[in-house]
């Protein structure tokens, strides 16, 4: 199929956005408004995303369990903000097996309340704690306006689940998966997060406190990429999750939950895609080379052949796919591989396999200064080097970008300027009101406020009272 | 906590699975009526059986996807066997965001239609042809009477959706899947399963035909443990899913199904469990081996921790538990351990380190005879032929209980017999009048027509007309 080439990201981000997805085949639209349907190509990216994270919470003594996607409506009413900031977003079950239901059910939009009942069963003495469960599952918020991986109805994501003896061990745990998200992000997604913390108003609601890891998209808009919340004794208290301590009393656990979804798959699309299409780091991309044989018939193809395969017996710790569709010019094959962001292409035609070479094409170089001829015979070391060394640059580019689009503001004026096309990292008093007066002349938000601070004080961007912590301010998806 | 002895399986065997669960923390009940909270224990075993099946899906080119949870009910009106099946059992979402929907939304009971019509969509042409694709995640059907893992009202799964460009590539495809699964219940499992063709009375609704595998569970009841359905064009013209062919003519696909579900933890624990507790197959064990420090103060504690890290290391390729907990005596791990399953059991005590042996004990062979003495030097050669040989001893003991009751009744009133306490392999004519007698006179069901036929003829065991097949007639779950 002759396709029109894809809407340059400068002239329309968000049409660039949809159709990246659609082409690259990541996702498709579901015949439920609002839904998605994630084709196998943005599936395998989201199993590797799994995969690593799992890897990481596991390493720090987390478990998997499962709890029920149905939560009864009384539920949700047991923790005021809780349920303040939930019930416009609620899909609810009301009808089963035909008949009315007495009491209807959530489709849970996230498990605190769920979860919270079970551990105030299972939590009995100190010595049940700390309790470290997470969660692999999907969820649903009924959101108006939605955009594929970024705000879907239904989406896919992991929830952590914790309690405590201690509010120093529930803190501790809220920042150590925080650090873990952020060391995620930077090592396998090359997304260079900003973590910190939330202001009262973008908190999650029902946590004492929110962190957050904040990403930079191409056209300058933070992405919210993953929360770590501090919910204090909330939660226990509204569920009763009770211990006895070591001296017989009994004492309200410290809970926290944390969460990262398929918006991530979002992140890395817009961190590091560009007008050809996906760029997908290789840690995370589903295939990590594609070879394509350069042949113009059966006979060089019958030469050709055997070198790819045993180029992939040399490469068989790398994730490869041979496109050896014989209807189809390797013009055409070029072209789609670079729109599905695979991060490395090696052609292989008859005078490559005569000269021992194979011909390899960076997906983040795009053009001639990308094209590197390998030796056959150290091929296996030199695309692991080749993948390692994209998946660095990338990082270095997107950080690069980062700090390219991050001013401090003189003044007032001056931030409003630079959200329009970048973030304002700068001074605030932490009063809830400048924050919002900025957002409404603005639409920029505090995305967080980084433990990295400047140190000292300053006045505040917007009052000019005296303010001791610097935030990030910026216009977010 | 001193708790009760476990139920005897010879005198409440339904009570007995009920304890064994809680007590080895498999799952919990759930708030909602008819669902359950998967456990950390629990869900590391279906973790086990979502790799072992994964990879083996992968081996056989299966992608995976994710589609939509929630189906417009318009979808279930279109093809007609299958509303009439599952209407019955549907969870309908009638509010979203505060508002009554125009049109209810189910929550998947299965996703035949949903993909259906997303294969429309994609499929155009015989190059699109095979598409294979597999989904895993949870499903909601509404069920009367529930029981843990067995029939719960939200369960996990995975759900393979194919379309092929003929008949003949569908049904094998149907088959081979069958295969995998019967492979993976004797190779992982070590349950001896008996794949088979099901009667029309017991087939998936819209399904052509149905395969399944089926297990026998310790009360000799039998257990659907997975199933493969070749859909023929039913769910193709209910969804207009058609693709040019090479003569450039408009052909309807043909479609398959198969799916496993979190059931099968269900068939472990029947097929396995012991008056003692779990028993599991060391390939799906989330903890091969526990290992126990006999120490009886802080001094035999120090010379015996640092010989139970060097056997942690040397067995790195083991899933391994250190029981280290100091308030607990011995015996009372042994038990909790055996209650749990764990495959292998290492003692180590003072007088081990200096005569630089292990006591290792195994759980399918209770008491002394279970007992070996290991030598550290090659501790992890012995370990894993010992868990292979675990491994095999439990299929091996599961196979001589299905054959022991096994029986070729001689007439209709011996298969009355036979089935209270057995399976029975009988000549039916084929015909579903005999066979719902059989149901209603015994409540024994046909469970599969296997392939291996003995071959000949006989007389039908209801009727006493000819017939040509034999089918095992059974209770089950």
């Amino acid at each position: 199929m002759a396709e029109e080439k894809l809407p340059k990201r400068s002239e329309n981000y968000s049409e660039w956005y949809n159709q990246v997805i659609q082409r690259a085949e990541m996702a498709d639209y579901a015949p439920v408004r609002g839904c998605m349907v994630v084709r196998p190509y943005g599936w395998a990216l989201w199993e590797n995303i799994q995969q690593s994270l799992d890897r990481r919470f596991k390493a720090t003594g987390h478990v998997n369990a499962a709890f029920p996607l149905f939560i009864p409506m009384s539920f949700f009413e047991k923790e005021k903000e809780h349920v303040e900031g939930f019930s416009p977003e609620l899909a609810v079950v009301t009808i089963g097996g035909g008949e009315k239901l007495e009491e209807p059910l959530v489709v849970r939009p996230t498990s605190e309340t769920v979860i919270g009942y079970m551990y105030s069963k299972w939590i009995k003495s100190y010595r049940d704690l700390p309790v470290l469960i997470n969660q692999w599952g999907n969820v649903v918020r009924w959101e108006m306006r939605t955009r594929m991986f970024l705000r879907t109805m239904e989406f896919y994501w992991q929830e952590g689940h914790t309690a405590h003896a201690t509010f120093e061990e529930a803190e501790e745990e809220t920042r150590r998966m925080l650090n873990t998200y952020a060391s995620f992000a930077y090592e396998d997604g090359a997304i260079p997060v900003l973590p910190g913390k939330k202001s009262n108003a973008e908190k999650f609601a029902g946590a004492l406190h929110t962190y957050s890891i904040e990403a930079m998209m191409g056209d300058t808009k933070a992405l919210q990429s993953g929360t770590s919340h501090n919910l204090g004794q909330n939660f226990a208290k509204a569920f009763d999750i009770r211990y006895l301590d070591q001296s017989n009393q009994l004492q309200y656990c410290w809970t926290t939950s944390w969460g990262l979804s398929t918006r991530f798959v979002g992140a890395v699309i817009m961190t590091h895609g560009d007008d050809q299409g996906l760029v997908l780091p290789p840690r995370l991309a589903p295939i990590q080379v594609v070879i394509v044989p350069i042949v113009r018939n059966d006979e060089e193809k019958s030469v050709v052949m055997p070198v790819i395969e045993q180029l992939r017996q040399q490469l068989s710790d790398v994730r490869i796919k041979v496109d050896d569709r014989m209807e189809l010019t390797p013009g055409f094959k070029f072209n789609d591989w670079e729109m599905r962001g695979v991060p490395l292409r090696l052609e292989v035609g008859p005078r490559d396999v005569q000269n021992g070479v194979v011909v390899a094409a960076r997906r983040d170089v795009p053009g001639k200064a990308g094209k590197i001829t390998l030796n056959m015979e150290q091929i296996d070391k030199q695309v692991n080097d080749l993948l390692k060394e994209i998946q660095q640059a990338m990082l270095e580019r997107a950080t690069t970008f980062r700090d390219a689009h991050i001013y401090e503001p003189k003044d007032y004026a001056d931030l409003q300027e630079i959200v329009k096309e970048g973030w304002a990292f700068a001074w605030w008093c932490g009063d809830s009101e400048c924050e919002t007066k900025v957002k409404e002349d603005t639409k920029a938000t505090i995305r967080c406020i980084p433990d990295e601070q400047p140190g000292g004080s300053g006045t505040c961007v917007y009052c000019g009272k005296p303010a001791t912590q610097k935030a990030y301010f910026s216009k977010a998806y």
